[in-house]
């Protein structure tokens, strides 16, 4: 393990700021960026920057907010990862093309090999990851979960097969079809009900149109932390939607009964109990943040500054971003910058403002094509799900 | 070096395909796509994936063609090196901050750091970085270079200041300035006429109109292997003119002397002599290959095939592209498929066909919005420059 750190500190060093100072001898777990009390990356991410990366668990590492660049996709090397159960064996990756799913709930139901599947389509598509707890560190009520703050994000592209084209090919979706049901090939605890831990998430139907069945994220085969070989990516949903390790895609009358759909992932009341009958976290919402200037970049020079982030609107696209520097009581209009890549993807924004010394507190509120805009406050909820408050996602600075 | 040389194995290993072979003990450098008579990746790039590059030289390392994958971006770890000298000790990026560019050939001539760059305005552009050299390695004279086939070239997202905004905050551009000429930080070696090594090259003064100073490459900041802390960006541009380490940005009246403007880089007649009344090397042309399927593949099995590649126009954008499977005989439209990043960046393009057990010369054909298309034939040279053959490019393939 510890030559696994060091391997991934070298990486870092060569590429990052501090290759002088470890050339010279000096480095640091802490000038690193990586606190002599961090949790080290667990294995099946241990080629994730240390730096860049928050480790709350061995199934959750957070992307630090200062990691975040201004290339609209984010490195694999930096992106967040979350796991419902461990990864499977690595031993899945030995052989990509080998990996089988089923598709079922179709007018022909299949079994298909990877390798088949590459035959049968090919779309890309740059998409938010986000998952569904992300911003949960900012409700007061400290739900339990991983407490996210911005992290739990990342905008990257997939490439793999239309879910679309494969249904096509297989005679359609069944009559009375009213779900595309995902199964993870995690394996599963032994002893225990399979439903109560197995990874299996319904959405609706029409979400097959823009779905993939992807084995490609950021131009490599997908890695096991990010569901290799094969992951069902369903864009504008939150992260639990995308399937990782994906061994059956099936078109279904009812929502699966597995506890993660019916208990999981739902809107409860605080101090209420999650069950079927409350709204599954499925479509993301608008949502937005900056990403610099932050506190902990010290007190920032007086005079011009380039306040800059990311905003996205979960199946509709951002429509503008507004920026306040006083808390919310003034806005202005912040412009777009660089590449499009589609309405699942973020859009970066910026705003060039003038700063004379003082406290300034950071805020930014994005707006999608259906008219929707961030909300002030939080939508509270137990599980802490869905939070695109904008004075939640605010941050307060220092001009000197 | 051994050390360096296992942990790129093993990142690789465990993101790549044969991460199961490597658990059990059976990785192997050949495994790894790695041959045992493969030249080592040089210590500034020895964070590249070692399978998906072909190392030349430790300044030229090329992405296999097999590498490239469908998700648009290269990543960084894949994406071809080629330095005229050597880099600069990585003591340069120990504070990124405080490399100091001379900007000149302005009204209000300045020395500004990058820390000031940043506060001056912010871009992202999506680019190909295309070696001038890339596919040299098709001409039949065997010009000296590095032979280049496919791979000194991939698609990049920089972010930097716009280099339009600088010239405005210091007054615009001196009257009679036709040129931009960028000079890179290299260190000189000793005894030699600086201008006979120096890499300091112009360009029309126009390109400034999308041209930038960067640090950011693919959310990263830019690597040494690569031209950080700072680099030129000029899209549209072939690869020597997007000068790395970037200490001087002028408008000048005259091209520069130095020989690798004067002499390198020269379109010149085999067995000719070069000089500054021959073009130089600077905008790229329109180009397009396919990257699968491949005859390194072995035979692909009859039926469905999903022909794809890459095509880009320079300072155009591609406007289409056709894929012949009988060597030019005959040609098909071929569909674009991903995000669309702008003008500078390549587009993806794929071709679904229906194969039988044969032999097919698989060659694309790309067209840019200007009505240029690839020629059949390469322009002769005697350094092999601006290969856009679409002959050339075309590979043999086997259906069983």
């Amino acid at each position: 393990m510890s030559n696994t750190i060091s391997s991934n500190a070298r990486r870092h060093v060569l590429k990052g700021t501090v290759a002088a100072m470890a050339m010279a001898g000096l480095a640091s777990w802490t000038k690193l960026g990586f606190a002599a009390d961090a949790k080290p990356l667990p294995g099946y991410a241990d080629w994730k920057i240390p730096g860049d990366i928050i480790v709350h668990s061995n199934n959750t590492l957070e992307t630090k907010r200062s990691a975040y660049g201004t290339s609209v996709i984010t490195p694999n090397d930096q992106l967040f990862v979350r796991n419902n159960l461990p990864p499977p064996d690595a031993e899945i990756l030995k052989d990509r093309d080998a990996w089988v799913v089923e598709i079922d709930g179709v007018a022909k139901p299949a079994k298909l090999t990877l390798a088949e599947l590459k035959t049968m389509g090919l779309e890309t598509t740059a998409m938010v990851l986000q998952c569904s707890g992300n911003g949960r560190g900012f409700f007061p009520h400290k739900p339990s979960g991983t407490p996210w703050k911005v992290g739990a994000a990342g905008c990257v592209v997939w490439s793999g097969v239309p879910v679309r084209a494969l249904v096509q090919a297989h005679g359609g979706v069944k009559a009375g079809a009213k779900y595309m049901t995902g199964t993870g090939g995690e394996k599963l605890p032994d002893g225990l009900d399979p439903l109560s831990v197995i990874v299996e998430r319904s959405v609706s139907a029409d979400a097959m149109e823009d779905a993939l069945l992807a084995w490609e994220m950021n131009g490599e085969p997908i890695s096991l932390a990010h569901g290799g070989p094969l992951r069902l990516i369903v864009p504008g949903f939150t992260g639990v939607n995308n399937i990782k390790y994906i061994k059956r895609l099936a078109f279904t009358e009812q929502e699966t009964k597995a506890k993660i759909m019916s208990h999981g992932y739902r809107i409860t009341p605080i101090g209420g109990t999650s069950g079927p009958d409350l709204p599954s976290v499925q479509q993301m919402s608008i949502k937005s943040w900056i990403n610099a200037p932050l506190p902990e970049d010290g007190a920032i020079k007086a005079g011009r500054v380039q306040i800059h982030g990311v905003a996205f609107g979960g199946t509709h696209a951002v429509k503008g971003v507004e920026v306040s520097t006083d808390g919310g009581k003034t806005w202005t209009a912040a412009k777009f910058v660089g590449p499009d890549l589609g309405k699942y993807a973020w859009r970066q924004f910026v705003l060039e403002a003038d700063l004379k010394p003082g406290e300034y507190q950071l805020a930014s509120r994005a707006t999608d094509t259906s008219g929707e805009s961030q909300p002030e406050a939080r939508v509270e909820n137990k599980s802490g799900y869905n939070n695109n408050s904008w004075l939640d996602h605010s941050i307060k600075v220092s001009v000197a």
